[in-house]
Formats: C-alpha cells, structure tokens, sequence
C-alpha cells in the first residue's frame, strides 16, 4: 500500500464535489424507508408496555383477531429461540442474542416502557392500531428501577435473575444483582496522589439522551414462495439487520436479504433489528408484505438512547503541571438488557493524556429504560464531561493555561497507551497549539460571557468492508459498496476510486449494494466507512490497475514488469511512444481479455484516532439561568480531509448534538417510569436559532493506516461540546456545573447556591 | 485450476436438487417484465412502420401532442448521434452502432414492417394507443426486397447507399449492392472433387423463423435528478442493455443502471436493445417512469428473427468413404441492416468432420426484415438442414450407413480445424457409436414410416462473467453473479460453489445482481453461462478457501502452508486434531480478521465444443403430406451434466424448436413485405401434442477448459432436427425435401413431384 507521503499530490482527494444524492434528496425522489411501497402491502402496528417493569400474566389476541382487516396478530410466543446465543457486534463487542430477541419482543416480562408485548398487521394502519387497541393484557406491576445508583443500591428490584454480562470491546463481571463490572489500570494509584501538588475529586451526573435521527425506523418485509425474507429498510448496516432478523427469527442467514434504503440519520441508533424481525414474522404468519412504521413516540420510547451515568473523577498532578494520577469511577446505564458503551467510555476518558498512575473502573447498570445504543463516539461525551472538567479545575489550581497543561499531558506519538500499545501518529500537540493560536483562543468577552474549553478522544473503527470495481467501456467506472450512506459516502468512497485510478470523479457512479448482492460489510459506524471502505475501495482500485497494466503489455507485446502505472496513466517503460490513459485503456479492455471488474473485502486495523479541542464562548442569562452560545470553533485532525466541506459538516453536525446534549435534552421519566417527553417538541434538541455558525479547524495528521492518510471524523466532534461549555459557564460565572444538560433551572440553582454561599 | 481427472468424485454436481427460483414462478410471485410497477408510470407505445421499404418524408406529431393524457413523443430526431461507432457485441463480432441507434427508431428510411417511427408516453396505455394512431407520417414507398436471391440479384432495390459490413466471428466484405461477403477454405477443391468417387450436389432454402419467447420485451424506464436512468427489463444481458442504451442514447456508461428482471425466454433474441432505448427517451422527455411493453404482434414483426438463407451443397467423397472435398455456398439474411450469423452459419457447417479440401463461402445479404438476431447456436440450423442431408445421400451412394459414414469422417481430439487450431477434446466418435448401439437405431419401422439421423457442431462461447461470494458466520453463503438466469443457472452455479466449497446446495444463496452491484458480466447466450460463469464461480470460491486456509493457520498458530484443504474441510497437516468444516471455520471468522467475500471476473477462452447427434422416427400422411414424429432420441456431450434434469431440459427443448421450424415455423410476407402470420395463432410453433417424449442420452467428454470438466449445452440440440427430419421423410416415403418448413403442402408436392416422375 502506497504510504501517504509518497503520494505527491492529490487531485480529487481535498477538493469538495457535488454530492451524487443530493439532488434526488432535496427534490424527495430518493427512497426512503416511508417511500418504499409494494403491492399488497399490508400494515404493522405495535403494542408496547405502558409499565416500565412488569411480568406479562396473559396476552389475550382474541378481540383483536376478530376485527375486520386483521391479517395477522403476533406475541414473543410466535417466536423461535434465537439460532445463535452469542454473536460478534458492532465495535469488537458480542451482544447475547437472546437479550436482542427479547429486547425485539418481551416474552414473560417488559423491561421499559414502550418494549414490544404484541404486533398485528392489518389491511391498513388504522385498523391495526385499533386491533392493537383490543389485545388483553394481564400484566403485574413490578419497581422500576430508573437509575444507575438506584439500580446498585442494596434492595433494588432485580430486572434479570440470571444474565450475560454484556460487552463493547471488552468483558465485563457480573458484580451486583443489576450491574456488572470492568478496572484496567496502570502504575501505582495511591502512590501516584501522593506525588500530586493538587488534587480535584468530583461528582457528575448526565442523563439519557436519544439521537434524534430525523427519520423513525421504517421497514417493509416480504417473504418468497421458498422461505426467504426480503427486508427493505432504514438502516446503517444491511449486514448487521441481516444477521440479526436471521438469528431471531431461526432462518439461515442466506435466506435474509435487506435491501438498505436512504437513510434519514443514524448516529449509531440504527443498527438493531428493532421492527425488522416484528415485520418478517408478521409478513411470514400473513404471507403478505408488511410495512412497519415507529412513530416518533416509539422510537423515543423503544430505541436505543445512550446511557445516563453516574461518574466519580479523581485526579492529581503536581505542580509542574504533570498528570501523575487519575481514579476514575463510571456507571453507565445499560437499559434493560446489558451492553452498554461502559468500555468505550472508560477508555476514551483519559486516553489523549499520558497519566502514570491510573485507576479506571466501569459499571454496566440495568435499567428500567430501553436498551442503549451508541451514539456518536458512544461513552466518551459523558466521561469527557468529567474528565475535561476536573482538568479545567487542576489547572486553575495550578495557575495554569488550561490550554497548556492539556499540552504539557497530551498524548504523543509513540507514548504507551493504557491498552498496552504505543500511540500511533497522532497531532495533539499541535492541535492545542493551534488552539491557543486561533484568535478565538483570545478574543475579548463581556460581562456573564466566558470561554471553554474541552479535548476529546475517540478510536473510530476498522471492521470489515467491501468495495467492487468495474470498467466500462467507454472509461467510466461502476463503483459498489455494502457501506450504507449516512453522510455522504458514496462520494467520499467514489473520489478515494477516482484518486487511485487517476480519473474524475464524476466518472465513479457509486452504488451501494444490498446484502446479496455485495461482499461482506459491517455497519457505517465508527466514523469507519470513509477509512475502511476506502481501503476496500483502494484495494480493489489497485487491482483493477494491475489487471489493466497486464493488458497494456499484451497490447504493447511487452512484460508486465515494464508497464509503468501512475494512477490511470500507463506507459510502457522501454517504449515512450506507448502510452494509454485510463479512459484510451478502458476501451481496449473488451478484446485484450475481456472487462475488468475486481472486488476487495478488508478489515483494516490501522485505524487512526480521533483528536478533537473545541473552544465555546457562552452567556449566562443569570436571571432565567439559559446559556446562549456565542462563538465556537472546532479543531479536529482529519488526517487528510478527503472532502473538506463533508468533514467541516460532520463536525458541525457533532457539535450541535453535543450542544443539545450538553444544554437540553434529557428523558424524562415520572415515578411509575413512563417517558414523559416522547415528542420533538417536549424532548428539546437544538434549533437552527440555538447555535452560531460553527467555525471549524480542520488539521491533517496523516494516517499512516490508509493510503491517503485518512481518520474517521464523524464521531468525536459530539464529545468535547457539554464539558467545553460546563468549563465556560463557569469562565462566565464561577459556578462548577455537575450535572447535564445544564438547563436553565439547573444553572440557576447553581447561581443561587453561589449566592447564598457568598451570603 | 484443478483438472477434471483429478477431482475424486462430485458431491453436488451431477446431481438433481430443486430450483430455488421454481415455486416463485410457479405461483407468480417472481417478477417478470410486465409484473413491474412503479409510482407514477407512465405507457409508452410505438408508432411502427407499415411498409417494408420507405422513405419517410414528414411525421407530424401535433394532432397527437394535442390528446389529453399525452405526455411525450419522440421520433427518430430526438436521438442524438450515437456516442461510439463501432462497439464489440456477443461472440466476439462488432456491431455498427448506428445500425443498431436507426434499428432502434428510423430515421429517414425505414427498412421493414414494423420498424419503429416514433413512440408515445401517455397517462395509460389508450390514450399511447389512440395518439400513435394520430401521428401523421408520409412515406415515399419503395420496392421491397424480401428474399436473399431478389437482394443479390441485379436491379434489386437498395436499402443502404452505404453500410459498414457487420461481423460475428469473422469480418465479411461489400461485394454487392446488398450484400457483404466472406470466404476461408482448405487445401484444392477442384482436386478434392477429381478424387471423389461420389458426389452430391444440391440447394436449399429456409425460411425466416422467430425465436417465439413466450415473454414480450416489456421495460420501464426512469430518470433520477442527476441524470442517471434506472432501467428494469427482462434481458438475457443487463451489461449488453446498458452498453447499448448508454451509446444510443450518448449518455456515459455509468449513468445506466439496468436492472435485470424475470425473463420469459430469451434464445438469443433478447440481449438487443430495442424498447429500452425508447422508453428511457420517453422517460426523460415526460419527466416520469415509462413502461413500454411490446405485443406479440410487434416482438414478430419487429425483433431479430433468423435468417431465411439459400444455400448451395456440393460434397464428395470417395469409395471408401472417405469425403475429401466440399464446396459450400450460403447466403443467410441479415435483416434491414447488416450483420446477421453468416460466420457462425458457415464455420459450423462442417467443422465436426475432417474434409481435406474446403471452400466455404457465405454472403451476409440485406432485406426488407427485422435485423436477424442469434437463435439458439445461430446459423447452425440453416447450413446443418443443408450438409447433413447430403451427407446422407453420399452414404446413400456408398452404401454406407449413415451413421458409420459419419463415424469415418468424424472429427476428433486434436485434428486440425478450418480454423487453424487443433481440435479439443471431443467425444463425437464416442457419440456416433451410442448412437448406432441405440435400441432406438435398429427399432422395427412401419409404413410411411421413416428414420433420420443427424450431426451437429457448436462452438459455444466464453466470454467475461463476474461472481462473487460471501460466507455467512452461519456457514451460509450468498453469491451474487451477473448472469441472467434463462434456464436455472441460478442453480447450476450454486451447485458449483457448493462444490468448490464442500457444502450443501441449499447453503449457497443465488442471486443476479444489476449493472450497479455486480463485477462485469457479459450477456447469457451462447451456451456460456454454467460453463463461464461456474469458472468465475469456482475462482471466487478457490480465493475464499485461500483466504479460510489463512484463517484456520491463524487459529491454529501454524503457516498456511501447513493447512490442507480439502473443498470445505480444513486440516492442520502437522496435527490430526486440527480440523475446520467450512461451517466451524465460518463462525471464527469474525474474529480472526472479519467476514470473507470474495469475487472473480474471468473470461474464459477454452470453451468446450458442443456435439450432438438425433435419431427421429416420423410418419407421412400420403394424403395431406402432414409429418408426425414418433419417436425422438437426442444423444449429446455435456462435458460434465451439472444438473442432468436441466441438460434434458435443455436438449428437450432445443430439439422441439428445431422441430418447429423444421416442420412448421416460417415468416409470411405478402407483395408488400407485410407480415402476415404476426400472432402465435398463425405463427405455428410446436405444442405438446405435437411431439413425443423427446429420449435424452448424455455423454460426458469433460472439458479440460472447465474444473469440473462443463461444456455449454443450451444450444446445438436445436441444430439436428430439421435436418434428422428431412433425412427420415426420405426414409419413410422416398422424396428428398430442400425447403424448411417441411410443411404439409410441401410434402404433398413432393409426393406429387414423385409420382408424376414415376408416371
């Protein structure tokens, strides 16, 4: 693989085309998953629980079948045990498939509120969910348990009498009746805060939060004469839903095929079979087609948010402004199956310092809600939350910059990392000192204004993907991936083909592949589909160059060996006069052997890190307690910014999820564990009239792992927003925020507490 | 690639498992041309030509424009220059792609009934019906030319100032106002003739025949916001559609994406692109999705039949049997434009025995007919109904038996072709002598009855296919190829995987991908795809097994090298305990680098040579002259019979459309060059009373060309019959026929010719 440095210039890569999709989006051509419509379609509604925690007693379908229109009713006894117990998901992590069965339908006991007790399709919505109205359900009320510290507390209602400890890159231990539990360290932790000139130890809490896709789940499903099951559906992963509708429904993978539609967002919320397995059977037990549509009610009810946590955050260092210890202690909700994000939100707390002495314990907590999901770089907003603001404080302890004492920790290249291995190339320090440069960094603020800031890590992922090539004859190129597009990939990935091949992009039609019609891909998550299905792009480009190289040295009568290849240009290195672009090649193809067409599946593991700092400026209103943003800009290396506006887009997008995050949105649960909130209205993201223009600062780091040089970018820009806005309000007003969001009745707590403290 | 002789016996090919497409089609769920919809659509219908040769002078569109419910019409001026002049099409000849642009629609001048004028899009299929007939055209008519002879003849009428010669195999040069030539031969006729102590000579003619699909050409057609057509249409080759569509229409390659549907038939006479580009006009004219669908009446006037010919024999041979000279003459129509299957019509004529001295001539001649197109091994018929008769009669002369006649002269392994290169293995001598073995060939015969014997040759084709495979974790696999399937290749290339990879066929999960998702796949004719396609097949399943080899030394902490595989089984050479089913290795693969897909794009060049012999018995009524077979027995060489049901089907139906159009099948044109018999009604095919159980006795040469030994057999079964049935109405009542079909009055005219000669 050609290393980064050796490219001497890019000529697609870093320019900023127009995207390919884009004009079917905007003018509603493009198909998403409410726009799919089949004949003899029919309707899926869904009953759910309206108890957080109860034990089903009876399901009683017979008013409901009777109801003109019903095709067909199911309940978790229609389902088979899943095929498979364990199954590989997502970022390195295994999920228990019949946690995932029962979290697609409760079979003896609904976990939250919204979980799925019975389905019915119908000849039209409507009727469906009047039938839905009629089922009988019999259920006992049990405790619910809402939250992380309740749930560990002595006496708490246990949700599962027996489970599998989930895991998201690692293992964890059962410990507690509702939790279980991870600790890696390093060095001396004791020893480490006793070296410490200051020491901050705090308490944070954040709550739930959901991604808020713009688009529900949607999906229809439509089985053939011999037992297989098409699924089209909203999804950032084919591959996974496949497998999944696959093992809960007991078919073998090979009779699943999901065709992915465009989807409306994802952040990592739509890889789970949720309605997908409801829809086969339905359609199955109705030999119909059966469409299947959550409301945004449910899909805030019943899909996946990311976990509230409680943390605990020591930290020490001494007075030359070195890190020397760190006791760090998460509890992340996992929802009401485990397998939360706890792994990646430990280890993304710290890893961009070099901390000698580390402590870091993790809990997986059950809950009353639903199962979590990642959500953009999934467990590293609510340890950076923590971790960015004790730095905040160490650092005002020890006079410092804040900005320089991240400098004088940052991780570097080469510097042993706590998983054990050496850093691979990274730019931390130059981002912060980019930062300090930025006029941002010292721009004059006024009265309950104040500036924050916050650094943020993320891994990103590798996984497997890939990417088929063909030429055709007239030089133009058919490009087909299994990466699901939630971001404009299709031209990111089609300009990675036109860069290698020496082509214009415009001349790449990119395709994304249904699951049986392209090799093996997992899901564009990660931050992962631009680097890894690059790579797979790249390598079948290489190929394609190799196959075509041969076929000029048939044409020339000479060796392979004397075929030089730069991108697409050929030229025969014993003969100056034999020379073929890609486009003259490509027309030859046809009668020196045949078309070219290859293909290449990859699970790269040079995956680069992420590394983000972002500067906020904010206001306090001190009278209602609400924060206005006023200024922020976002540095982030992107290794090489294959499309400069894609990224600076992601990283405004993450930003104001961050922003939402970090100032409004939380669920809301009353006593008896009921979502108060479900709606867009009451459940508050942020609004164009919320937020400024977001500056960005795109560095590039290359990645030695790509051959451009390339990082994911699309995760780590939510991460570092609710700590650099904590650390500005209290650059603002002198208040330490402890809780998210921090909404303006929490702000104004603070502010009183502050007053009657001074008082 | 594994010899056949050494594979050590077949698990799944040669077996007889069930299609997985059959209960789809059987209940009517599989989408065929006609049972695609989509929202919005409009119906296209086509304004066709009455005359067989005319000027066109105006076409005024407005009264029609004027119908409400008309949205778009389009004549030929709408079509813009075709974007490549010459492009390579089907088995290795060139296509004059301005031919196929005013095939498509006229412009100027149209060459025969039928040909299209202009089309209609309208809001249902009336209101297109009711505009065409509002379309005014004037026409300067002109004398049409209807038969090879009146086209070669002095004075004839000219359809084209100037063509450029079309080609299929081999080029052909303008000779003629009407007609381009081409000749190749072998050592000295005129001394091969002086040495031959026998000889016949003789003429024949056949008429015009159509390929008789039971599914019309039936597409739609739409346009997405960026310029990209999305075209679904039922095809024997996606790749060859859209190649032809993006030239005529001068859209770039890319920018077509045709997705391949259900087809009903195919044999060669639906890889042309004849509604596809009108619809995707339509389409982009109306701004909406066009669905055109063709009647039976316009598929029979208007898409590519086969060549009517004339021909002249003249063989010798001398006592002993052996021949030693032909002199072979053909002149088969090409149809409006140039470039029909003379080549093929030609070399196959006698290239299944050894003749030291050869002339074979063939005249590519132009007529006021559909531009023919390939029909089953085309061209193969025609010139087998003429050397095969005469083959008999110099047995005849000899006293020999036909059958050992042509066992003498029988072409085998190694001997030298007319085409320069040594014959590959065949087992045609093996044939012959199952052939006179036969209980079959000695049978008792009654009055008026007779039995005919015939011979046949077909090169098949290579040519480039893609697959690609994907291992499920469940051990399931998914292979995506872009073979249109015609005639259960879905299966016979997901019993090769199966093979190849050591599995059960219901664990290989077929499915045809589009132009967009599956490596470059060149069209399903020529008998190639279970033979082409199973070596793309079978090289993405070797990389697989490579790649699972890898894994396992992964596993097992041992070199690759050390890993023996044996189809799906993997073994560790240096420790018996080590042991991996393809099914075990599957679920590890997850976790030791990621899924495994791979895929394989070939074009394969040493195709097996198809060989077939058939023994019919017929009975003449004396008194209407009307044929009836009695008994059929069909011996062919399949190499290896992959799925043996399938080869007898094949065979079956090979040898009752040869009997078709040996006994009834033929284009009617009055004075005018109208077609007459444009209906199933009139065009009389063959149906299920017409014909006996058709005996099928498979040989097996394998073809070192293939892994598991495949030759093509979808095509010579339809070369013998006509011939075989000429040869047997000699036996049985005395007349020699020379005209195809051998219809009743036919008959009766010879009998007629007999007794008045006898008189």
């Amino acid at each position: 693989m050609n290393k980064p440095e050796k490219l001497p210039h890019f000529r697609v890569v870093g320019t900023n085309p127009i995207r390919p999709d884009g004009l079917d989006k905007v003018t509603g051509r493009a198909v998403y998953g409410d726009d799919f419509k089949i004949a003899g379609m029919l309707h899926g509604k869904v009953l759910r629980s309206p108890h957080a925690h109860a034990r089903i007693k009876s399901i009683d379908t017979r008013r409901a079948a009777k109801l003109p229109g019903v095709r067909a009713i199911i309940t978790g006894a229609d389902f088979p045990k899943p095929s498979v117990a364990m199954v590989p998901m997502g970022e390195g992590g295994y999920v228990d498939m019949n946690d995932t069965a029962d979290n697609v339908i409760a079979k003896g006991k609904a976990f939250y509120d919204g979980h799925v007790i019975a389905a019915v399709a119908a000849d039209n919505p409507h009727i469906a969910e009047e039938a839905v109205a009629l089922i009988d359900v019999k259920y006992e009320v049990l405790p619910p348990v809402m939250d992380v510290r309740s749930a560990m507390a002595p006496g708490a209602a246990v949700l599962h009498e027996t489970f599998n400890p989930g895991a998201f890159f690692m293992k964890t231990h059962k410990v507690l009746p509702n939790a279980s539990r991870l600790e890696l360290g390093a060095g001396d932790v004791a020893r480490g805060f006793k070296e410490a000139d200051v020491i901050v130890e705090r308490e944070f809490t954040t709550e739930t939060v959901h991604q808020g896709y713009i688009e529900s789940h949607i999906c229809t499903a439509q089985w053939d004469e011999r037992g297989q099951v098409t699924i089209w559906t909203t999804t950032q992963g084919a591959f996974a839903i496949r497998d999944q509708v696959a093992i809960v429904c007991a078919v073998p993978m090979s009779h699943v095929r999901v065709v992915p539609l465009e989807i409306g967002g994802g952040f990592g919320g739509k890889d789970t079979a949720y309605i997908e397995p409801l829809a086969a059977m339905l359609a199955k037990k109705a030999d119909r087609p059966v469409k299947v549509v959550m409301s945004r009610a449910e899909s805030l009810r019943a899909t996946g948010p990311s976990s509230g946590t409680f943390i605990r955050a020591k930290m020490g260092a001494k007075k030359d402004g070195t890190l020397v210890a760190a006791d760090l202690s998460f509890a992340y909700e996992a929802g009401g199956f485990p397998g939360g994000p706890i792994a990646a939100g430990v280890l993304t707390s710290i890893t961009r310092y070099n901390i000698p002495n580390v402590r870091l314990e993790g809990f997986d907590v059950l809950v009353n809600k639903p199962k979590v999901k990642p959500y953009r770089a999934p467990g590293a907003t609510q340890s950076n939350f923590a971790v960015e603001q004790v730095m905040n404080q160490l650092a005002e302890k020890l006079g410092m910059d804040p900005v320089e004492f991240r400098i004088r920790n940052a991780m570097k290249t080469g510097d042993r990392l706590i998983l054990g291995f050496p850093c691979p190339p990274v730019g931390g320090v130059e981002m912060l000192e980019a930062v300090k440069k930025h006029p941002h960094y010292k721009a004059p603020l006024g009265k309950n204004q104040g500036r924050g800031v916050a650094f943020s890590f993320w891994f990103g992922a590798g996984l497997t993907s890939s990417a088929e090539l063909s030429v055709n004859s007239d030089g133009t190129v058919q490009m087909c991936t299994g990466s699901c597009d939630l971001s404009g990939t299709r031209l990111t990935l089609a300009m990675q083909a036109a860069e290698a091949l020496g082509i214009d992009v415009e001349d790449v039609s990119p395709t994304i592949g249904d699951t049986h019609s392209v090799g093996y891909t997992l899901q564009s998550v990660g931050s992962r589909t631009t680097f890894a299905t690059g790579i797979a792009v790249y390598e079948a480009a290489q190929k394609v160059l190799k196959e075509m190289a041969g076929r000029a040295a048939l044409l020339w009568e000479t060796d392979p060996a004397n075929v030089a290849v730069d991108r697409g240009d050929f030229t025969d290195m014993n003969n100056p006069a034999h020379r073929f672009t890609f486009r003259e090649l490509a027309d030859k193809l046809e009668h020196s052997g045949g078309p070219v067409s290859a293909q290449s599946t990859v699970t790269p593991e040079r995956v680069g890190f992420q590394l983000a700092a972002h500067l906020v400026d904010i206001e306090v209103d001190t009278e209602t307690g609400k924060v206005d943003i006023l200024r922020y800009t976002a540095f982030q290396d992107a290794g090489k910014a294959v499309h400069p506006d894609f990224v600076a887009g992601q990283i405004q997008g993450g930003v104001v999820q961050g922003l939402g995050w970090a100032l409004n949105e939380e669920f809301w649960y009353d006593a008896k564990g009921r979502l108060c909130n479900a709606s867009l209205l009451d459940y508050r993201m942020p609004i164009a009239l919320d937020v400024p223009m977001i500056d960005v600062v795109i560095l590039e780091t290359p990645n030695p792992g790509h051959p451009f040089g390339v990082r994911g970018v699309g995760e780590v820009p939510i991460v570092p927003p609710a700590a650099a806005v904590a650390n500005a309000i209290y650059d603002a007003i002198g208040v330490r925020m402890d809780a998210l969001p921090m909404k303006p009745g929490r702000v104004l707590q603070k502010i009183k507490e502050q007053k009657s403290a001074a008082a």
